[in-house]
């Protein structure tokens, strides 16, 4: 017998007849022998409603009132799927977040859990009860309801499959697994049977959108075993488990890409120490966030030309904080440009492998395409390129790593 | 500085501009220099949401789970007028029953408050802070979420005025307060300043839906004084109070009319010791209430015409139940007869006045209605008469006893 947490998301519950169709699923998982707990999220299109209503009343609304009204989707959810279970003839309870309770930290709205009490529901387990849990939300230090932030649920399920010691946590949503590029853009794109935690951390936050950074760094942190699978079709999906899990280890898992950044470029920055803190500060201190940096060498000794991304959503809030600096700053000209895509190749193989990198650089020259700014780490290149490219240096480097479906 | 209990019902906060409607009255009660704690219903229509998708998933669901998931409408609403009360510059906010907690018996979808922890509450109220807390829910023994029934916030603002000592409990509504009889039928019906909870009492369970019954007992039980006023316009409701607390003293307060009633005559039953209990057994054991009860006199010494009403909507389970015992209470037949209206007259006046009931039937008499059954407590008279004479008989009997508006 295995204890396993179920996750499903707001499509997979969208409606009583969707509701019943996870019942179905618990069930099967439930006549395997397995013990089982449940993490569901709101009905889609719920949680908007209310932040809606939130939003009509006051644009600047108490995050602790806000939690009160968002929390009451995956109220709902969990009763009905609770009687949904029984219908099916199963034991089963709802268990809101402040009955356990999952205890956050006091930062409504975007809390972070700290720890679960599993006392309650490991005793109802224990009787043969499925344990059906609201995600998303908790008790704060101040014994208020608290929320996660959007796609918290995610981080519930593996927050609670720690708790429990779960053998696995798996998350149904409705996709049928991670790929080893967008199959929307790569036909040849292959599901992955087993991927690293460190592998989906670097997929998860390039905006491959399956699964939320923070619930991935906390099945890393807890060794949570996860998988990523389809609600609507009964087939295995894709593991998320530790490096010593995965037996044929591959040099490349995936390429990955993201059009929400932009580059800014300082042309003739003054070459001395200290212009990069005089730059990076203020932007820091505004909110920006800076991902790639490069820095041209110096031809005159006296100035530069400095490269960078932001968010596309900071750029104009990063002009003008550089733009009131010009002085300063005392560069010639800044020259913004959105039109712009970050593609990373992942993989844990290239800790060990040279050579990852420069077939990277060789394989986009071969198409012609321009590398604008380069940045690596451990196990992932990333290179900023023309957006124009995106698709054709996608297929070109999933070819090159050996990655389409036969 | 009085103490004072606003409580809005679903039409008063069906929609966020509403709710908005909703704040201002309560801002102006406090800049009254006023205290106040809210109590407020679902948005309008919510409510009935959540049964239907409790009965679409399974129409034999578990009311623990049904009371996780029809709770949460009440906990939008505190949610949302608390963020209200903020924009509007107040201190606000809102309390779930869980959070006081206001402690019920256990029978989930009808549970009844049995006490109400006031201690954060009232520290936070002390400190200026707005209580906004979630009608019709509470905490069950079994530490789960409890309803009270429908029409329950009612009941839990008048708990709350008592468990807070408030001087009084508003409760705001689509009407504008209770009136001698319904101005739908007698134009001339007039708004009542003041009336008794035990006049009350007989009002709301004969049919005057303006406050559920056992808000009113509860009223009555621990002397809150409960105020029925318009949600929509500025000017003074009814009081319900203290018989003490009424000066000028009217023989009748007020003319009820219900038309949920059905009589059943049974005809020639056999007039001996033990009948009225074969008869009215196994009615109440079929969950069957019997409300008026006429036995005629016997004119052969061995049998008698027994005459009864029940509810409109229990009269063909009532039928089944007589007939299957036809042969044991040897009736000769039973006429059935739903086209029929209790009429009722109340006021706490009639205790020390005699001729209110002659008043009552010589009126009807001479408007040629005849009177079908009689009953009487110490406050009322009930007359049940053919349907089709009600507004001529509440007309009638509106100005017989000087109820009309001058």
């Amino acid at each position: 017998m295995a204890r396993i947490v179920m996750k499903f998301g707001g499509t997979s519950v969208g409606d009583c007849d969707r509701i019943k169709n996870v019942a179905r699923r618990v069930k099967a998982e439930v006549e395997r022998g397995n013990e089982v707990a449940v993490v569901v999220s709101a009905m889609s299109g719920v949680t908007n409603q209310l932040v809606d209503y939130c939003k009509q009343i006051s644009p600047l609304y108490d995050p602790r009132e806000y939690d009160a009204v968002v929390s009451t989707g995956e109220q709902v959810t969990i009763g009905l799927l609770a009687i949904a279970l029984q219908e099916l003839g199963l034991d089963a309870r709802s268990w809101c977040g402040w009955q356990l309770p999952v205890r956050t930290d006091g930062a409504h709205g975007k809390a972070r859990i700290e720890s679960i009490d599993t006392t309650g529901m490991l005793a109802a387990m224990n009787k043969g009860q499925i344990a059906v849990m609201a995600g998303f939300q908790g008790l704060g230090p101040d014994s208020r309801i608290s929320t996660l932030g959007r796609g918290g649920s995610d981080t519930s399920a593996v927050a609670l499959a720690a708790a429990l010691h779960a053998d696995r946590c798996d998350i149904y949503t409705d996709v049928d697994g991670i790929y080893t590029t967008d199959p929307r853009i790569v036909a040849k794109a292959r599901k992955l049977d087993k991927i690293t935690y460190e592998e989906m951390l670097e997929l998860a936050s390039l905006g491959a959108k399956v699964l939320q950074t923070r619930s991935v760094e906390m099945a890393m942190k807890h060794r949570v075993r996860v998988q990523v699978l389809s609600s609507f079709v009964d087939m295995p999906g894709t593991l998320v488990c530790d490096e010593d899990e995965i037996v044929e280890k591959e040099l490349v898992s995936g390429i990955a890409y993201s059009r929400d950044e932009a580059k800014i470029t300082l042309v003739k920055v003054a070459d001395r120490p200290g212009v990069a803190a005089a730059i990076f500060g203020p932007l820091a201190d505004n909110n920006v966030n800076v991902d790639m940096i490069v820095q041209n060498v110096s031809e005159d000794g006296k100035s530069t030309d400095l490269t960078f991304t932001v968010g596309k959503a900071d750029l104009d809030r990063a002009i003008k904080v550089l733009e009131d600096r010009k002085t300063e700053l005392a560069y010639e000209r800044l020259v913004p440009d959105s039109d712009v895509v970050k593609v990373s190749v992942i993989g844990m193989g290239m800790r060990s492998h040279a050579g990852v990198a420069q077939k990277m650089f060789q394989t986009l020259a071969e198409k012609g395409i321009n590398i604008l700014v380069i940045s690596t780490s451990e196990i992932k290149v990333s290179v900023l390129i023309a957006e124009d490219y995106t698709e054709l240096a996608l297929r070109a480097l999933h070819s090159a790593y050996g990655l389409d479906v036969q």
